[in-house]
């Protein structure tokens, strides 16, 4: 370490003071630690929470008509880092969560191609492998913001909980079809869930040679049923609802299947009342996870923590605007920074006790950034549901505490009524 | 992606054949898939795991005299990836493991100090926080190895598992030192636990103003009580006892405490009986994980795979052997390579059926590898317990049955008794 900054490091501080904490200077002897503690709990094969963090979980809307074809959020207002943890990854189920077997586990490949494969789980297991760290997010991610007025008790979680991220492991798709020898004229895959739902959608070849991954790992360990346990398809940087769980069968064929999955839901309707089909990657999306929605904070000294993310790539910056986008800080993303992946931005922060309202957007290495309610809503209209990336403001209030900081638009209230979100407003 | 990349991938591929496995060309007809699935389970707030893996656990030695003092491993040879799931993080403890009330909590940092200072859970969340992957190894990692002749039901768990690997969140060290103010002279910390032991190490005040955590999260949420709920140190590259969990307070001085915790443990007994104080720094290490000890492997294609760090900073290189050491292979090492962290490399091979035993060995950016187990002992002696890094071999017998490949030494047999791996040999 170089010298000089460790003998300024060395110097007596003034964050805590800027803190306005309670703690500092507190009276302190060494009775304090006299007390003798109980001997612990022993060693156990696998470990879970403690009883205190027990209310830290995925959030379910208490509206949902059925808790086996929804979403549930995970609780990022309340997480570190950027792994998000495999019991609070966000759900997102059309018929339950199956069991499956790992041993009766069968993948087909069949179609368009020379042969047709069934792989076993230890076939796919024998493959090689990567291990790549990808964010999943929910076509519907940020439903709550196709509302007019703005929800006013929206938090991180309810407003962005619909995306999460995990180090995957699996084989590279590509791999597997060239084990079957796709024929000429191929151009799509129809993979199809093992769900009550047999979820179903169809994939351009061309991304499945890219970067698709047959996968059957996730921080680590197995995947957890919700996640699609034995075997999941991982699409980076696509909308989750493509990355089909519980994966059984792959249809190499020259025509999108339009299945149910992929024209009565996550299709876009546009303003003029067209729908967009195949809107599969996920654009820039930040959000300030501290200080959020109904977190309560003191005056002093903060740092403002968020999570960005982009479907196009590489995050490249995150700009905070504490003036309603009239000037933008930059703040700093924590390394390493993947593509496909969450990144944490940080900014240190003084706050002095008066209101004020709090943006934040990511820049990704294509050149996008997220528009304004005000330009979302403009470009895309109000008859959609998916999609949204809007600049979510929170608004510190006077007293400390954190509120939903969108404007309400013009015109009628609207909202949504259903959908992956499972928020229902207007049954 | 490249056009000629992309048509070459659409070929028939020829790896599935390479495993000779079972699954290819099966007879299959759409019927397979005509029986419904049931629906499956709803939404919930924090997952589990499936039941078909809850045989992956951690490994505790059922020679172990209690479950309160001794060390669970985390089972590497059944994991994926870098992350080692917060479930299954292997544990160390010495008095079991302690309840905290994250309310009640205080870290107190005092002695050589201008002004001491107690810090709540709230007041260190609110500092400038870091993450960081960081893998923690105890200093009686590898401590079979210390056994002549070798285990010869050792498996990779037992053989490397008392390291994992997390993602950190925290403050830096550095800065509450900086708002207590050291004072001139002082060159120690004795941080201590809040556990039934009193657990009390010394940590030199260079290393904690270098890159020392007090770290609150572990892959996202909170950490868990096994890790030190709801603070920890983390000591990047340095070996885990010195990590103090359940830390309760800092003692800043001008020499270190010999504390029970590292004179009558934690020191290396030297060939000559003199004994070695502060052997910090973990020296490289490497396992392959598949395959390993005690697997059944077919012949055919295989990725080799395993896992690779080291103390001394980024591990540059991890090379492997099928000839005893005559001549090394290159591995693949998967990004994101990263300091003081796992890393997961990778080998294609072909099993042609007979027996052969297969080396690894990690380089670093200081310059280190590991020794053969001769050079281990030639340089160490055979009265330590700690900090074994020799090269691990795996013996593939014609059978496909995988053994432990390392050599008798010459002259008596010996072994551990008792320690840190928990795996009493002789009472």
């Amino acid at each position: 370490m170089d010298r000089r900054k460790f003998f300024r490091l060395l110097g007596v501080g003034g964050l805590l003071s800027l803190m306005k904490a309670k703690a500092q200077g507190s009276p302190w002897t060494e009775k304090t630690f006299e007390t003798l503690t109980p001997l612990g709990t022993p060693l156990s094969e696998y470990g879970g929470r403690s009883p205190f963090e027990e209310g830290v979980v995925r959030y379910i809307s208490p509206n949902l008509r059925t808790r086996h074809s929804g979403a549930s959020f995970a609780p990022i207002g309340d997480l570190e880092g950027v792994i998000t943890p495999n019991g609070l990854f966000f759900e997102r189920h059309h018929a339950g969560v199956p069991q499956v077997d790992p041993e009766a586990y069968r993948l087909v490949i069949h179609g368009m191609v020379e042969r047709p494969l069934i792989f076993t789980l230890e076939d796919l297991k024998r493959f090689p492998s990567v291990t790549r760290t990808y964010f999943i997010e929910c076509a519907g991610n940020g439903q709550n913001g196709y509302r007019n007025p703005p929800d006013p008790s929206l938090t991180a979680t309810r407003s962005r909980g619909l995306a999460s991220n995990a180090s995957w492991t699996g084989v590279p798709l590509a791999l597997l079809l060239k084990e079957a020898g796709v024929k000429p004229g191929a151009k799509w895959l129809v993979p199809e869930g093992m769900d009550a739902a047999m979820y179903t959608r169809s994939i351009p070849l061309e991304k499945a040679m890219e970067d698709v991954l047959v996968a059957y790992a996730q921080n680590g360990e197995a995947l957890r049923p919700e996640q699609g346990y034995p075997v999941r398809l991982v699409v980076p940087g696509w909308e989750g609802s493509i990355q089909v769980k519980w994966l059984r069968r792959i249809l190499v064929t020259d025509l999108p299947a339009m299945a149910k999955d992929e024209t009565s839901e996550y299709t876009d309707v546009m303003a003029d009342g067209r729908v967009l089909a195949f809107t599969w990657i996920m654009e820039p999306q930040s959000i300030i996870t501290s200080p959020s929605g109904l977190q309560q904070i003191k005056p002093g000294f903060h740092e403002i923590r968020g999570l960005a993310w982009s479907g196009y790539g590489r995050v490249t910056r995150v700009e905070i605007s504490f003036d309603q986008g009239r000037t933008w800080r930059r703040a700093t993303l924590e390394p390493p920074v993947e593509r496909y992946a969450f990144v944490r931005f940080k900014m240190p922060w003084y706050w002095d006790g008066k209101e004020v309202v709090l943006w934040s957007r990511a820049w990704d290495e294509a050149g996008n950034t997220q528009p304004t309610r005000e330009e979302f809503f403009r470009r895309w209209g109000r008859n959609n549901r998916y999609h949204y990336n809007a600049i979510q403001a929170w608004r510190i209030q006077g007293d400390g505490q954190v509120v939903n900081g969108d404007q309400p638009l013009g015109g009628q209230a609207f909202g949504p009524a259903g959908g992956c979100g499972g928020e229902v407003l207007d049954v």
